[in-house]
């Protein structure tokens, strides 16, 4: 699964309920440190920190790499990655009704029945924990290069936080990241929304934004191997993702050229823009400035609240489900852009170098 | 230039002052009537309807079809289509300025100075003709297997015209575009604000819907292989593209799971949704509801306003474009992404029969 | 790595003492049964049956699968499994001489003296066997579709067996395939040659042949996506192949039009060939008959005798490797032409059906 | 048409009798001059030189460049260029039988009668026209880089000349190659054949060798991304293309490992190697020396000897083709796959540089 990469190939396994999800990333530069407890710290990042956000099913989530790596540096050579499931079910599973907005009855017909759907699968958003990893040894390669990319949570439901408009420093978002819900500034009144949705039985959804700085002027093309739709086709492989802008994005369609244009400027001798509304590209090709773009999350469609749909066997039906709810994944959303978005650059850095 | 399609590849070649434009498309199916007459009709869609709108360059913008066209069906091999550039300015061109928010600055830094950039050179909008050529064959061939995809302009600047959430029937929304800007309803609130602007000597974006029906359920894959991350890739090449959601897209951030889930239910025997707030896509395949996206067009760079910018020689200055300029080009823009999509879901078409 | 596929995508990785080798193997059909112990067989066929051809590291060579089927049959989804090390060296290695015709100076030059060259690393024979792992499973798919694969010893050094074109029946080829060294008829030439180079520290090269029958006409593309172009890439990255060739392929070279030409017949309503010099294959697609053709394997560059070659350091000298040496790996290479060859058969397979 | 590239990547269209016949280069380095003459100079060589081995249908091959270029140099966008048909045959045509070993059968079946196979079609060898205008631009770019390739003709039937064996200086194969074969050395044997072959209405095949020299070591990748799969991929994509060999290739099937590897040694501190029997190649990767290989091609199947064959309605028949032939194409072959082998040699240098 690796076609918006150039010299970058990914390939991601597993179910949410089999033996081992994991990852194989070819194309990895030879002689790159590998650090550990910074894939760890992401993978943390992933879990969540509080019960008032999220249910963990108490994964350890171990990241074991089984090749590519030696003396503690990539070889080159392709760098597979695995996290056994310790706590997947060895029972069957029976898919019995359609869950409203999962995969259910897209994955029955695609797969004719053969997914193996216990716990949502290969579609559950466990399949980013195997991109996390990967995408955090990308972070590390870049950072070494002085390309940082951070991720924030800018929104949740209708509770706007601040957003790359305001704070476009990777170190100061990284700096400023909230501890439980991991937006800038102050997350009670989001931590209030999650918390009245959990309450209810419900979801509640949001935004991620994402800002790259340290890219060079110049990498990128025009029309199909432009920066955005690289990044575009990543982040909407993320499950639950719905909407990616670029810069003002969707603010843009409502301004004048006057207002949306970014005027060039000499800082010290160099070319910059006093402005970044274009989020850092201008004709699919970055140009020194960060790179800013947002994710919209979906809520998770795992709600307590009874629905109404259709069984397996054909019967319209009213459902509810049971067990373990995340209120709102978007907290733990932030680090997998960040890491999805990592890959993506580290293709850039590698490609045009 | 097809990174995003598994059966289909296209290039797009040319320059804006070149010889030819033109466009490469293989892996069509073979034994497909081709109506000239229908390329035509989306080509003169795409050049505009009015003097209020846009300046065409008087192109006749023809449509050579090279190869791959026997007795007026597809071959099966690639299909070549040309269109010669009539009014090509064959002076050679000095970048003296970079303008602000054009691709002049990071194509200067990719292409070491050596990019034709004559009118925009390969990054102008021109390249948005031979896209639309091969999307109208691709569109012909989807309408015989009952795949209709119909795009419309459903916001200039702030002006908010009906979306896809009121309409979304294909057949509807081709027979309610209106004349000039191509939106459903009344347009003259739009027409008023790009005439506006135009006088001023500025320009204004807006946001293109488009609406594609018929597709069975069950294309697609999950993560990056999913339908949202192909349409991105393709969506955001086209030029001046800076956002993409699918079906309530950013809208869903702001919603419960209660409000965001779309019920299963029954209809003649078939599995429906009630509602599509998904648009159309479960975990990155098709559930045969209507396929909804929204793509927001940045203003037109290209403004008669003065602007503050650097030469090419390393100078701050202010300068002012004199010329050709289009007020808006969302309406010019509702058939390339018609014609962009329509290439994507024949890829798919293809893929998963 | 799967760029010679349009339906999967392999990704290979492991060195050959590290954790684990394996590969995920993207784009299988679903539903597809899988049998464990028709992959034992390639495998156990794959480790070589007797001192006399091969020392074995005394691997058991398990093939576990960690994602991509459930209740015993393929989810669709990607299938990943790996073959755990089990006698792999803890210890650090230090690269001291290059090796004549192995790896060890390219890959030093190509991945800065970073890869894992313990025992060839990734460039080991070693890593054909989780190729003969997933091409196992392509050919139980293929099986079911009543195409069968086979390959087997046309040659060992200067001794030539029957070919594939005097025996082209996949069924009689695996029927009649010797114990030992894998060729149709009488090995004992075959064994005394390589016993003969083992003996004298030496090892041989060989041929295999290769035969597909049951493949449709009609399957390929001219140009670069023939099939013998796909299958040319698949085969020549299997480690020790430098030659491929098709139907008669160098033979050819030597024939007139008149003397190569296959006549075209009717055979019970069928067009077959009456002769298939062209090895199943006419401008890249197949024509129904049987798809044959031969890899040249080099002699394996491990032996005892003493070479001379460059220290890393950069010092002339002269050098004799110990330990363990295959005297010729011909015999344990058919089944991985075959597993290969079936990979790229099933692709199209799914491609063209 | 481009898998086998990870820069480049390459669209070749046209019918023998349609319109134009082209290429689409994308990824080419910009500011590279482009020398129109050189193209010409290799289009001359590709049209052959002599009655007594061709009879060219009179076309004046001009190659016109339509985009991608910009003052006499690449602009780094993509370089598309026509060779318009000439002696094109504007009636119909209708397959009545297949002729033996032409795809006329193959492409009945895969393309359902669609296909336009007049003149062969997109099967016909005149594609190989747009290559060579593609390959000749690769070559001279390869050229500034000190990296040439210069194929020559090694046999013709059962004549044999030298081989890369002896010449593997690409400047002395330019400098020795003769005029009308394109063999080195004496080529009166050859000529004999062809001219027996042709006044028998029969045909004759022979094989290329190829050389390049300058590649650096620690290019390409082991497995399948190795320079042999590359390579070989693109060279089994020319029409008649049954074999292909790298360094002793099918000979080392027949060698011990004492006689086929190759000692490294220090020539003025650089590492060599002091035979060449790998062709330049180990575990996929350049090793410095230059690249060696060959490539089989089948007599043309074109020929005027009566032939058994089946007609398209089903039944059996003799026939004898009237018309244009070539009783060998071998000599105009080289040039082909000398262009083919640029693109490949290109592909890496711009990807490993």
């Amino acid at each position: 699964m690796s076609w918006m990469f150039e010299r970058l190939r990914l390939s991601v396994f597993g179910e949410s309920h089999g033996k081992a999800i994991g990852a194989v990333i070819e194309g990895l530069p030879a002689g790159e440190a590998v650090d550990l407890e910074a894939i760890k710290c992401c993978m943390e990042r992933r879990k969540g920190k509080s019960a008032a956000v999220s249910t963990t099913r108490g994964e350890s989530d171990e990241v074991e790499i089984l090749s590519g790596l030696y003396r503690g540096k990539t070889t080159g050579t392709p760098l597979a990655l695995q996290i056994v499931n310790r706590t997947q079910r060895s029972e069957d599973y029976d898919l019995t009704v359609f869950r409203p907005s999962h995969a259910d009855y897209t994955a029955q017909i695609r797969y004719g029945g053969n997914a193996d759907m216990r716990g949502g699968g290969h579609f559950s958003g466990r399949l980013t924990a195997p991109l996390v990893a990967a995408g955090a040894i990308a972070k590390q390669i870049l950072g070494r290069r002085a390309i940082e990319v951070e991720a924030f949570v800018s929104s949740v439901g209708a509770v706007k936080g601040l957003t790359y408009e305001s704070v476009s420093d990777p170190t100061e978002i990284a700096a400023r990241r909230t501890e439980v819900v991991g937006a800038l500034d102050d997350e009670s009144a989001m931590l209030a929304v999650i918390r009245a949705a959990r309450e209810q039985g419900d979801s509640v959804g949001g935004t991620v934004d994402c800002v790259a700085a340290g890219l060079p002027a110049g990498y990128g093309d025009p029309l199909w191997y432009g920066v955005e739709s690289r990044l575009a086709a990543m982040l909407f492989g993320i499950p639950a993702v719905k909407g990616v802008e670029f810069g003002r994005g969707f603010g843009l369609a409502e301004m004048r050229g006057s207002e949306a244009n970014d005027p060039f400027a000499l800082r010290e001798g160099r070319v910059v823009t006093t402005s970044n509304r274009s989020g850092g590209i201008n004709g699919g090709i970055t140009n020194g400035m960060p790179l800013t773009f947002r994710t919209a999350f979906r809520p998770t469609p795992t709600i307590f609240v009874p629905q109404k749909t259709v069984t397996a066997e054909g019967r319209e039906t009213e459902y509810s489900v049971k067990g373990r709810h995340d209120g709102c994944i978007v907290p733990r959303a932030a680090v997998v852009v960040e890491c999805a978005a990592a890959l993506i650059l580290l293709d850039l850095a590698e490609r045009y170098r």
